[in-house]
């Protein structure tokens, strides 16, 4: 049986009102598809042109989405001539897993 | 600079789907406090009783948040006599962290 890591400390309420705002920004089918998307392009960063493309959705879907994630400090935004390019803020994630290891 | 993991792979519209429903069970705040004391009982059975009187939450309150854990597989839940008794399931919580290893 694998057990729960003994180091495990209980969340205060600010720390769980938090996280669970960013999750809330991730727990997005749509969202964590484009998140896997900029991953996987090694931290480069992908125009929203390459993104509606990608994902077959809308160029307003798609910004919809990015804003969530990029207000959840998970993505930054830059604006290079008409579009928006993404990269993912890979040190966003190491908290989420922190406050996931509970096996 | 961290950089993303060069081996993350895009999620399939399926798999985004299944974990965007676990988030969506952890994306609240008393849902992460009432799992982060029960990983801090180093995986014993916590009783009902115990979160009402942790967290300071009505029965019925405890009751609605648990279930929500159960029903994603994060938790289990048995009854011992007139009191549900509820264990983390650490296995449940390794596909997440994987998902979030972007950075």
């Amino acid at each position: 049986m694998t057990c729960c890591r003994p180091a495990v400390r209980e969340l205060s309420a600010e720390q769980a009102e938090a996280h669970a705002a960013v999750l809330k920004a991730l727990a997005d089918p749509m969202r964590l598809r484009l998140l896997s998307h900029l991953a996987a392009q090694d931290c480069a960063a992908v125009c929203s042109c390459d993104l509606v493309d990608r994902l077959g959705i809308s160029q307003p879907t798609v910004s919809h989405h990015m804003k969530r994630l990029v207000d959840a400090g998970l993505v930054t935004r830059e604006k290079r001539g008409r579009w928006a390019h993404y990269t993912v803020v890979p040190e966003a994630f190491a908290p989420l897993r922190e406050v996931l290891s509970f096996g």
